[in-house]
């Protein structure tokens, strides 16, 4: 069955989403799963094709020697705006009649998403607004305004974002693109992981961060047509993907002081529905751990990622006995580090 | 004529090389760039093709848009052991017989090409030895150390590292490989500008870093038979190749105090002699630019590069009125960065 994201949300949509953007609902039972497949990311990666790079994937002797597996890296640190948010974005805007995409899109986003939904309005010719927490990495507020986005800063707090985007909505009539709880957001990350298969043989375990879960249950998408696990990789110090997937059912986030800050959101509704039956695992790292591999890969690999994309490298250093023998596949999220900070010199694990 | 590298350098070669290693010879009447030409390039190419990587071209809209120049970064901080250096070394190495070959190899080095003779040295199952300035940077010691060369630490003296390289030819009659001023080292580093113009189209400009000349003079032997200028770039701080191509003969290094570490040593005899008559231009940069360019690139490119990769691109930034229009070709040397002290933290420009 073939459920293409909608290429025309209705005002009443457009309120679903901005709703579900903010509420928690318990899952599994809304049965978002079922409305979702393969095809769907299959018909994003024909939209956004021409948008975004086919990133390359990326091996190491000396890291395959440590871990006793085979690793393979999909560098979405190297994807338009720096993160395979872009992937999930251009998707979501590509999908809405031009009527809709006339009057712009509006997110609140502490980092890759905002820049992501600028650079896709870019390519439509049509405005973002992006709401963004006074406190968000001043790089990621940078590229925001770089893509050219009208950003708005707020407090960080959950009650003024959701006050600045609802302005911003009433008064320009711009849709609302949510991060992660979203099917065009979830068809168009798992692209990556399609990509990915495409780009390598035999995997046994493919590995992605979990935050909001839009990356995640994009890539268990393409995963469970086929034989390869999934596993999520979470900082302890954000772990309500990994308690909510031990409980069957959606948790809230009770802490998210973590280093990588792209994770520290809670799991989506629609993402945990999809995700819940077909993890492999979920499996939790310290700040250490992530810090340390941070630096490591980016020593190893020579290529710059932030904190959030070394997550899955912190669990499998942090896990050895479930990776060595595999052939791993490890999605490397976004490249948006703050230089003049690298967390190895600014913060203890 | 095509004169490929000696595959059996004698004793008294050695000798040569060894001597040619610590002497200061002024050119450029030794006629060396009679002997070498792109055919020397071919040559190397095919001998190492097997052991290096084809590394790839990357390009950004933003410095593009910036600089109102097409920029192609060939990303040699991609190559085996992090710098283009692995390129000469495995061709110098290949062209030893396996009488010299079983005897080792030996160089003294601060940096990269230590590393590369070590990796070299493991690829056809010798030894190397590196002579190491005990002041050199951790990551270097650790990387040459990692490829499994005997190393030998020495005080940062010219007489000292001199002194610990020819006893260990001594003892083991290994063979001396000189880190730039080498045909075969020459041949070897030139296939990165060959490989180069086979993944570009029509460029103007290539631009080099120059250090003791290796890399700049493969990269001439290549370009002088197109019309695509050359540029070294070099430290201001640095400055001898640019001092002796501006008086027509080889001036010794008045001061190396250069965060680019790689660039500190004096131009070489023989790379002198190549280059002299094919450089479009030898453009000056401040520590300041270094620094900056480096945080830059990898800011943009999300590569992770050494202050001495940066040096092309710091005289690209102080002298746009050179590559505005120009469709230019820029040599990523290498991404052996200490990101324990990156240069703009660490560092006043």
């Amino acid at each position: 069955m073939q459920v293409e994201p909608s290429a025309h949300p209705s005002a009443h949509e457009a309120d679903r989403l901005r709703v579900a953007f903010f509420s928690i609902v318990p899952g599994p039972e809304c049965g978002y799963a079922a409305l979702m497949n393969l095809d769907s990311v299959i018909a994003a990666q024909a939209r956004i094709s021409p948008y975004i790079h086919r990133t390359p994937v990326l091996t190491s002797h000396r890291l395959d020697e440590q871990t006793q597996a085979k690793l393979f890296f999909k560098a979405e640190n190297l994807q338009k705006v720096g993160a395979f948010k872009a992937r999930g974005a251009v998707n979501a805007v590509l999908s809405l009649d031009s009527d809709t995409l006339a009057r712009g899109a509006a997110t609140h986003s502490s980092g890759n998403h905002g820049a992501a939904l600028a650079y896709a309005a870019r390519i439509v010719g049509t405005t973002a607004h992006v709401v963004m927490p006074d406190d968000s990495l001043p790089n990621k507020i940078a590229a925001v305004r770089g893509y050219g986005a009208k950003l708005t800063l707020c407090t960080p707090t959950l009650a003024d974002r959701e006050a600045a985007c609802d302005r911003i909505v009433r008064e320009t009539g711009a849709t609302v693109i949510h991060p992660y709880d979203d099917d065009r957001i979830i068809a168009g990350q798992g692209t990556a992981a399609l990509e990915f298969l495409s780009q390598t043989d035999n995997l046994d375990i493919l590995i992605a961060p979990v935050g909001g879960g839009g990356l995640l249950a994009g890539t268990v998408l393409v995963a469970k047509k086929s034989n390869i696990s999934v596993i999520a990789a979470e900082p302890a110090m954000a772990d309500d993907a990994y308690r909510s997937w031990q409980a069957r059912k959606r948790i809230p986030p009770e802490r998210t002081a973590t280093i990588a800050d792209g994770l520290r959101t809670g799991l989506g509704e629609r993402n945990f529905a999809i995700i819940q039956n077909h993890l492999e695992a979920v499996q939790l790292v310290t700040e250490e751990a992530i810090i340390h591999a941070t630096q490591h890969l980016m020593h190893t690999l020579k290529t710059v990622i932030e904190p959030s994309a070394a997550v899955p490298m912190a669990a499998i250093l942090e896990h050895p006995g479930t990776f060595a023998g595999k052939r791993v596949g490890i999605i490397l999220s976004g490249g948006n580090l703050d230089l003049s900070a690298p967390p190895w010199l600014t913060r203890q694990g």
